[in-house]
């Protein structure tokens, strides 16, 4: 028997065709938790809302396991007691993550926010507009988004080029990321929040683009500088797609909201109808694994050690 | 030697690189005709303007071939004639108006006419959205513009369906269409503007279609009929892109300006950045053809021959 902690009395269905005899706890971190939290092993934290505190998590003891339904793992490397394992929401949103990027280039390429206000103000004008044929994109992060970016992509009749951590078939290696850029008309950015990408695109790499290349965020808002890719956009050298910022929510009166050339959402990349039936199957699928000892999907690690310090893995 | 009536001076680069002695002109058909018009036996019209009148025609008493920049012959088929070729801008068009359908689709999945509305407003506020993951597309029109859209949107994870004006391998015949309609969350229509497509669209086949369905309409206007449309529109039951209308262009007050639920561009599937060039390429190699007395290329047929009356093929 586990004791399983599950975010919301909606998602109480992905376990009821389950024949184990689980104890179904529902809590999202928030108020007091439910009885017999001390005994949860299993927890799926809210997709909403971020990490929990170290304090929070300080009431279930006998945890070991903590499934996401995000597919980054950023603000919980941080908060992750020692010995528990993490796991990622690898699948869930990787396919609307990435046909939104798809859809920013699109809408940029085919001049979309001048014709969106056009229609607006009721006026039929022919306007200037590109193509995706023969453009060329960088996408950074070769996960579960970049590839499907890549595969859309080339559909359109894009060159892509991919680059990831490493260098495997047909994928580059990050280290040569700042001689790919010049060669390239647009950058996905769809690595997950680390260390190494907090930051990564700056003033240096941006300056590097062409002229109107359009800069596509999907992954998380401080891996580009904010301030560097404002001022290619208020110079109208570049455009851009940012679905999630930094800071985020974007507050009232940041300047990224009158920043030309900007196709701007409220991080809506995951959340897409039916990513919840998706999320079921793959808790269901862990938990089955938990139990019987087989191979975790998507474990990022034990993020500490019970003897050690910080093992940092992401 | 043939004598060629180009377009405009922009194009006369396309036959620069031309080993032959031919003479060329340019007339877009407005205005005085220039010396020898009535030598040419190649004509280029302007991509932009439609037809020319029957009168105009009438100064070119050589003509053998019109050699068309737009993707569908509509206009022409009425005023060719009798005796010469009429030939189709194939291949110029297909892959920018192709683009434009699946933006309009992804941008109605994705909320975007929400999302870019709240970004005018300054406002970050999430919203519900769909994904293109699983939609069924029922395609009407499996040329050039049709096959290309079918590619995209099974990379994008569409179940597409195909129907074309004969059965044959992944097209689906005419016949079974409204029965295919009721399983399909998009139509988008991309067939030639014939006397069988005229009104194909109208109230009946609209209400087969399910709730919240969009249809998309990058061929020509009259396909659709305009009333039928709008009424499913102003029910909010059906959402709808279009890039040809009826009437076109859409003169100011007319009633799809302020429809909910329609994104709405002036015509600009075709004519993208580019497309010039594949213009040149074409009327190069047809020029060659015509020449060499070799099989032309995208061609319609004589509308009429010289002896009998009109024998349409569209």
């Amino acid at each position: 028997m586990t004791v399983i902690c599950l975010p919301d009395e909606l998602s109480r269905h992905w376990l009821t065709d389950s024949a184990s005899a689980d104890t179904v706890l529902v809590w999202d971190g928030v108020g007091a938790p439910p009885a017999g939290i001390e005994q949860v092993e299993f927890l799926v934290p809210p997709y909403r809302g971020g990490a929990w505190s170290t304090a929070v998590l300080a009431q279930l003891p006998a945890l070991r396991l903590i499934q996401l339904l995000t597919a980054g793992t950023d603000p919980w490397i941080e908060v992750t007691p020692a010995g528990v394992l993490l796991c990622r929401g690898g699948g869930l949103h990787g396919s609307s993550t990435a046909e939104l990027a798809v859809t920013g280039l699109l809408m940029h390429w085919l001049s979309m926010p001048i014709l969106f206000s056009q229609q607006t103000a009721h006026r039929w004008q022919r306007v200037g507009r590109e193509t995706s044929t023969g453009k060329r994109v960088l996408i950074v992060g070769a996960g579960d988004i970049g590839s499907h970016v890549a595969r859309v992509l080339r559909a359109l009749g894009c060159v892509v080029s991919l680059v990831g951590r490493t260098a495997r078939d047909g994928v580059l290696p990050a280290a040569d990321l700042l001689g790919l850029v010049p060669d390239h008309d647009a950058l996905v950015v769809s690595t997950p929040l680390t260390a190494q990408t907090i930051g990564l695109v700056d003033a240096e790499l941006l300056a590097l683009l062409p002229d109107r290349a359009v800069v596509v965020n999907v992954a998380r808002g401080p891996i580009v500088v904010t301030a560097d890719l404002l001022a290619e956009l208020r110079s109208a050298r570049l455009r851009a797609v940012l679905d999630v910022t930094d800071p985020e929510p974007l507050p009232p009166g940041h300047p990224l909201w009158s920043a030309p050339g900007l196709i701007l959402t409220p991080h809506v990349g995951g959340g897409a109808i039916g990513w919840m039936d998706r999320a079921g199957a793959l808790v269901r699928d862990q938990l089955r694994r938990f139990q019987q000892g087989e191979p975790l999907t998507n474990l990022v690690g034990p993020i500490r050690t019970e003897a050690a310090g910080p093992t940092v893995n992401a």
